[in-house]
């Protein structure tokens, strides 16, 4: 018989209906036509085809918008937020029923590598930091504008995932207003933390590592592992074992970057291993950085990385009820998981 | 510059980004492949394949699951949620982490008419109306067992939409708790009753049709229209001008049922001309018949449908923030399915 199951971290059910199909190979995804190199505005000597840079890490020589770099970031072309320092947001939105402001915010591109074939889980451990590193400084930046509120880092992987170029890349988008789902979960994060004085993502790791049969895999600072209630089949989660609000908190620390470039790039080689073709969305979720919740976010929340692969398609039933139907179970997801057999570690020339 | 736009009826907020592209001919949706009427369990004299019939309408003579029938429902073969009448369900929780609760439910198909290649766009309006007659009996049966609580009734059209067979059908779903996105709704509507003293959506039709703008068709009793805070490109709400919390209210009315007839028949057809191949979403939003927002939701609430195509892919960044990216402004969505024109009412035969 299906179950109901009811999220631990914020409001809602998803239904795991594990009578619809279950193991990797029940899932038929069509692998995706790839279009090669050619033309590519991600590759090296097209750095003309996108606009300037706003970082480049790991170029020696050469100016600007050059070839030789290993990480660069660039404003997306078709921005679904613009970015306007100084241009100050209304504070008041009045009571009508048609209520707007102005598309404020920040859009970039993270080009992950020169190489463009590459993917998380085949970065080398160098690549993967660099990443990483790019991104904590660009979220540095950003942070600096008094307008932007929720800095929404994301990867989409294949096309049906919605990704419409093929070279390596993440994006980052910072919205002037804390998003709805954000605003969930760090109200329901409060609650508990007023209900039961700790961290439920604490509580959570705690009680997870305990019972071993979700967890992927895990190493000196994060755990990684399938949530009990997960949306999506083969979901999973990467959790800081240090309790900090924001993503922004490691980077101090060289540890706690390295150790999350590994079990990253592990979590998605496990998956990428287990189904042929692979579309998935990657979602940081971290406190606002100000907005009505941002105090409260700094002390409740935790913040963490969600990988949900597109396995299933989410249709008219999970639109309407925001209640997901999972064919598969987390325990065997997170089973099949563990048992996949990684590569020994090998050094890799960045090209 | 794109732009926010606070949803007028629920939380949370949409992005119209209208520089990513916006005319109908914009969108690029590849047709997809149709496999055809053969081997398809839900043409006739395929019944056998199905679970035995639930309700069959238009059959003349011969016994249950034979041809000869109008519109036919049956249960799902996989079923998201079981129905056992008469097992109670547990009322309280606990603390727990991991909470569940029983699959108990219903999940039934609607097989909307023996033609197989048949639409919501295509049928002809007798067809639409015993369709409707038949969800409408189905949900009067359901409502009577203790543990039903909300009645999700759906079509996913097209298979990147989630539909896994192509003869014209729809289902309904039917949990035993009240889902996040329906108690938000009914919350939001019963916040603004306290403040506004009086119903959302009967405010916004008024204020609707006197702008004109986003207003695709309107008849006696029903408006379409695409609203405010679109989340999908060409998104189209079906909302009744009397305010009624619960669908199930028309069932007396048969003027109430053909006018709806009409306008979904309308409604749907406009985007099948204006698209080549469209997949989309219809999911009906209504009160829900117990559970503990039940009584409020009784007296503030209104039921409507809403029509989502599937032109555009929600990605990481709409899973991250619950925050959708809409390159078409409703206004401009509106107007060009307005200015669709509709082929004058021919009387088909049903077959």
């Amino acid at each position: 018989m299906p179950e109901l199951r009811k999220r631990a971290t914020s409001p809602g059910w998803v239904i795991i209906a594990t009578e619809r199909s279950k193991r990797p190979q029940d899932f038929r995804v069509p692998p995706e036509e790839r279009r090669g190199a050619a033309d590519c505005p991600f590759c090296y000597g097209h750095e003309e085809q996108t606009p300037p840079e706003v970082l480049a890490l790991g170029r020696d020589r050469g100016g600007p918008d050059t070839p030789g770099w290993s990480v660069r970031v660039v404003p997306n072309k078709f921005p679904a937020l613009t970015h306007s320092p100084g241009e100050r947001l209304p504070l008041a939105l009045g009571r009508s029923l048609f209520q707007r402001l102005p598309g404020i915010g920040a859009h970039e591109v993270l080009v992950e590598s020169p190489r463009h074939e590459s993917t998380f889980g085949s970065h080398t451990q160098e690549q993967m930091e660099i990443i990483l590193e790019a991104l904590l400084r660009r979220l540095a930046e950003l942070k600096r504008d008094e307008n932007l509120v929720y800095p929404q880092f994301f990867k989409n992987q294949g096309r049906s995932a919605g990704a419409s170029l093929e070279h390596a890349h993440c994006q980052i988008i910072v919205t002037p207003v804390v998003p709805p789902e954000v605003e969930e979960e760090v109200l329901f994060a409060g609650d508990y933390h007023t209900r039961e004085h700790g961290c439920v993502y604490c509580d959570l790791i705690r009680v997870e590592m305990e019972r071993g049969e979700r967890v992927v895999e895990e190493n000196d600072s994060y755990l990684a592992f399938c949530p009990w209630a997960s949306s999506f089949p083969y979901e999973t989660w990467i959790v800081p074992k240090r309790h900090a609000a924001a993503f922004e908190s490691i980077a101090g620390s060289t540890d706690e970057i390295a150790d999350l470039a590994r079990l990253l790039r592990h979590a998605v080689r496990r998956l990428e291993i287990s189904f042929a073709s692979l579309p998935y969305n990657l979602m940081l979720h971290t406190a606002p950085w100000r907005g009505v919740d941002g105090p409260m976010a700094q002390s409740v929340y935790h913040w963490h990385l969600e990988l949900a692969p597109r396995l299933a398609i989410a249709a008219g039933f999970e639109f309407g009820t925001g209640i997901y139907i999972n064919p598969t179970a987390p325990e065997a997801a997170a089973s099949a998981l563990r048992s996949v057999v990684l590569e020994p570690e090998v050094t890799l020339s960045r090209f």
